[in-house]
């Protein structure tokens, strides 16, 4: 088992990443009177069971969203608050946040505003929320005017990985998850980039050491990123890398058309070209991150029928506006990234038109 | 003029207290390249104007809600949040809230969660968000089940209050402020008691230096007790003196139906009377606090039709409760209240029965 401590002061949490961890009562830190279960429809009848008999000397509830990325919604959210009133859930109560990262986003903010905050646990059951949504703590749902528009900082009590859980996984969505397990090799970490290429066959058949391994390197990169700069005033923006593009592509196709890491795999390609125009990358780094993104059966090209002037309504509400500037993480040089301000429509309209 | 800073490290911000601080732009701490103000459809045409001269570097926009506690729902949150996404409002731009309690709360959670953040000021209109909603950083919308139950702590960066505002407050409006100011004498300040019972006639007239005086020094009290107690975990639940009582007969009304102030006004009775049954108040002192609060036109007595039993529901649900208990905040002598969590049903039932 991988332990990740993220360092933030009374806030701090650890995560906990292995095989079988939902098996293993030991690694609560906490007794709570009451708990609810929030998940979805497709999560729960493979692993509510499980997660609720951690849970044994407590009163367990729980509340089922449908599956999507179409239901992170302020609708949803004001449905799980009516559930936790009727059933008078107090503030010692601990909700459980049990699935992906719409699970995930949605249950943080209830936590972060239900009577003004309770306490939560994450158990993250896609690669995607393993690696990226469930650390950090950023919170929110999505309006129809952009995507995780309305939300709050909200640290978890603690999260717990079980690797084993990958197995019922869709590889679609597991492929997703791989964009963003690559995304950290390209904001700071080239080394790992060469791990990923080397692993890329033991990653696809699900060789338990290697997951674990790869996901504590991608929580521990995150924690660090995080423990520094927990409300994203400089550094935290860069794990938006791809994430610019990558909306406005899910927001311009309607949230659920593509999968989250499908449309950031999309955004990093953009973001490389962009650098490489700029002299930042070589055709053959950029190649290089083209393919291994479709070793991981990602897509590497913007959705048919949707030209970059399709892109600049989403990009000018991106949260990272200031001053009414876009700002952009792009790669620097090959497993380097960097906050940059001065891209304008110009420059856009003439790389990608 | 007044100022109170309210001391919580990073998170500190002042407030001013005095005349016609809405005629004075030197006040303002920071600029903000867009501003857009909340505020209501009774103060806006009152106000609006001069306090969007405030800003008067910045691009003003407003946003105006009907008047009304029945407005501070969800619902108007995600309007909130549809406008200022529809006029690209970014993470460096500023809110204010313009008017009374429900404009601020309303306004205060959208500044907790648009874009997961952005900075708000207050402007309190009515006497009870000067002396009581706008300090302190609780922000929340209510909810058919419970009132206030979503909700963040959101601190403003600052608070003006312009004590000439309210010449224009209905004197309903005006008495229901003063139910929060007796609240404070009750909670621990004796002294501040015989002050209000000598100046009651100079503040129905609003004498400015009274006016002042007062509102400053319920901010000041209201201040120590965030200062020491920010997330309520102890000592700031005091503040709700009157207020389990109060929420449920206006849960019970309908909102809207009696002033936030009213509703406490009875509740700080009702918490009275329990004391007083506990030996803890003399029947003198119950008298004193049912004059003072009928001399400044509040009601003393809960609403026709309502009997204790129609209390409990809202009270098992109350955010104070704890494994289950209700938990009271009652005087343990005149001028002192505390924390109390061994009132049970049958207690209040034999009371008020």
């Amino acid at each position: 088992m991988h332990r990740v401590q993220v360092e933030l002061g009374e806030r701090s949490y650890p995560i906990d990443i292995g095989p079988a961890l939902l098996q293993q009562t030991d690694l609560l830190l906490k007794h709570y009177p009451q708990v609810i279960i929030i998940s979805n429809e497709t999560v729960a009848p493979l692993y509510l069971e499980a997660a609720s008999r951690l849970f044994a000397n407590s009163q367990v509830l729980h509340f089922l969203l449908p599956d999507g990325e179409a239901y992170k919604t302020l609708e949803q959210f004001g449905h799980i608050q009516t559930f936790l009133l009727e059933n008078r859930f107090a503030r010692d109560g601990l909700l459980v946040a049990l699935g992906g990262g719409v699970v995930g986003d949605i249950t943080g903010f209830v936590a972060a505003t239900y009577q003004r905050g309770v306490d939560f646990i994450q158990i993250p059951t896609t690669l995607l929320s393993q690696v990226d949504s469930s650390v950090g703590g950023k919170t929110a749902v999505n309006h129809p005017l952009g995507k995780n528009m309305i939300g709050a900082f909200k640290q978890p009590q603690q999260v717990l990985i079980d690797t084993d859980v990958l197995s019922s996984l869709p590889a679609k969505e597991f492929a997703a998850g791989m964009a963003e397990v690559v995304k950290y090799a390209l904001i700071a970490d080239p080394d790992f980039f060469d791990y990923l290429e080397q692993q890329a066959e033991a990653i696809e058949r699900l060789e338990p050491t290697v997951l674990g391994e790869m996901i504590a390197h991608c929580c521990q990169m995150k924690a660090d990123i995080v423990a520094a700069d927990e409300t994203e005033q400089g550094r935290r923006a860069l794990l938006n890398l791809g994430h610019t593009f990558g909306h406005a592509i899910e927001a311009w196709l309607g949230y659920g058309s593509w999968l989250h890491g499908e449309a950031v795999a999309v955004g990093m390609v953009m973001a490389g070209q962009l650098a490489h125009s700029r002299g930042w990358l070589s055709a053959a780094e950029l190649n290089r991150i083209q393919r291994l993104l479709t070793r991981f059966s990602l897509p590497v090209a913007k959705p048919e029928g949707m030209s970059i002037q399709d892109f600049l309504p989403y990009m000018k509400t991106d949260k990272k506006v200031r001053a009414g500037k876009m700002r952009f993480v792009l790669p620097t040089s090959f497993g380097y990234s960097e906050i940059i301000a001065d891209v304008d429509e110009v420059e856009l309209l003439s790389v990608f038109s």
